[in-house]
């Protein structure tokens, strides 16, 4: 296909398309005269994981030039590409130093008997809210979070499902990237539409 | 007690005290000399409260001064407590157009049988996320939403545990908001967390 065809199906402008290009993150097209070149569907599989890794998950472009040959590498490890996609697997950045919430972390996820990798950012973003809460006087300890844990657990269960027989990695990898993040504002207003409901039967009238 | 213990145990500055009580977020406090006013608990909590929508559900003072009106003319009903901290009770807001993903989150609260307003901004922003999923090429139907769902229900249940007994309703009013707001991150970290591990255990190497 053109490079036209390729920006009308991807739904990336042809500008950026060249970007890409420039910037190495998409391989040449097949040269078909001086300023003509065809694309494939691998074209168009990568350029949708570029959009959603640049513009769902906002990874500056050198840093989706690196997942990308990551993922190149890890194309047979379905557990890499996975974890590369969301963000598990650091590129690189130092793991959060020990406070007293972050022991809280570890102990959860061993009390569970997660395999969750010791620099997942996940680890540091929950030891953080943990602080936050803890600073304005309402704590939440290990007990607390347990079972908010175990709903955790079925939602994963429910997630992967969805990525279930997606052959290419590429795709899957994009898949996953656009399930998690996107989303995430969809669980939170279930969340609240079911508080709402839950209040409605405890305390509302009749 | 005077406004410096104001401040130590609300974790208010004191300029932003004054700035309240100019406002009239805070009622004064009891004057006992021309230049020293003594406050009580019940400054405290309301401190406590304006803190929390403010500084963690990032409202406007002028709508902050609204729910707190609003909320002192229904203290004695619990589920408007609850939805006026939380905001499924819109003070003033348009309802959102028909647009087709809305009619999925109708039909959705309606299979569930959740007791949620036709105005609450979950609804909409269900709708929107819904949107963003099906221009990107993975369109989530109501069937797919449905366990997951049923999993907010339970979260809901483990929420709302959590506020029971708590017979003030200005304490009733914050510890509902920071615990919906501030565990909003911490949710999406079990999330990343679980979704690991469930790779792991699917994908990865024994």
């Amino acid at each position: 296909m053109r490079i036209s065809e390729l920006s009308r199906l991807s739904g990336v402008s042809v500008t950026t398309i060249k970007y890409y290009l420039r910037e190495g993150l998409l391989p040449p097209g097949r040269q078909t005269a001086a300023t003509q070149a065809e694309y494939d569907e691998q074209h168009l599989r990568r350029l949708r994981l570029i959009r959603a890794l640049v513009g769902v998950r906002g990874l500056p472009v050198s840093t989706t030039r690196d997942v990308l040959n990551a993922l190149a590498q890890h194309i047979s490890d379905t557990h890499r590409v996975l974890g590369l996609a969301l963000g598990a697997i650091q590129l690189s950045e130092e793991p959060d130093a020990g406070s007293p919430e972050s022991a809280v972390v570890d102990a959860l996820v061993e009390e569970l008997g997660w395999q969750v990798h010791q620099e997942a950012p996940a680890r540091a973003a929950l030891a953080r809210t943990l602080t936050s809460l803890s600073t304005l006087g309402t704590p939440l300890d290990r007990q607390m979070l347990l079972p908010y844990a175990r709903l955790a657990e079925q939602t994963a269960v429910l997630d992967l499902d969805q990525l279930d027989g997606i052959g290419d990695p590429l795709e899957l990898a994009e898949r996953a990237l656009l399930l998690t993040v996107l989303m995430e504002p969809a669980l939170l207003a279930l969340r609240r539409m079911a508080q709402e409901n839950e209040s409605a039967r405890r305390h509302g009238e009749p």
